[in-house]
């Protein structure tokens, strides 16, 4: 197991948030849903989930299984995505 | 797509913090590292991923993409669990 160095740990800050902020906004937009719509299904503000979706905000683990949860998706189909 | 009850979130909050903890756990001791080797691969210190393993803090997604990265396993097969 390799050292994760600086450069692929930056790497990681600047690309998961928004891969993530991606990912809840395409589902979201699958299920026809507002950003008003799936913030209050998940006791958030509209602004905090636009952050959210455009990257500029770390969700944190619960945060996110509450909106996967919400958009009727499996955790692991969420992630489905390279690193 | 139903509103998650009050109670539904903050069993989420109980749960998630728990189960990727000791996913996290179960994957540092089945590749042999120690929490201290896990955690300098991150650029994180030991006591930090301890309260991890514990579901003392919840992570957020940048963490656990580094961890799971040092874990050498995708986030699509860490996160194959029912919440």
């Amino acid at each position: 197991m390799a050292q994760l160095s600086d450069k692929r740990l930056n790497q990681l800050k600047e690309s998961i948030p928004k891969i993530v902020g991606l990912r809840i906004k395409e589902l979201r937009n699958e299920r026809g849903l507002t950003q008003t719509e799936l913030a209050e299904l998940v006791g958030k503000d509209r602004q905090y989930l636009y952050k959210i979706e455009k990257g500029r905000v770390t969700p944190n683990v619960v945060t996110i299984s509450a909106l996967v949860y919400a958009l009727e998706i499996s955790l692991t189909d969420f992630f489905d995505f390279k690193i």
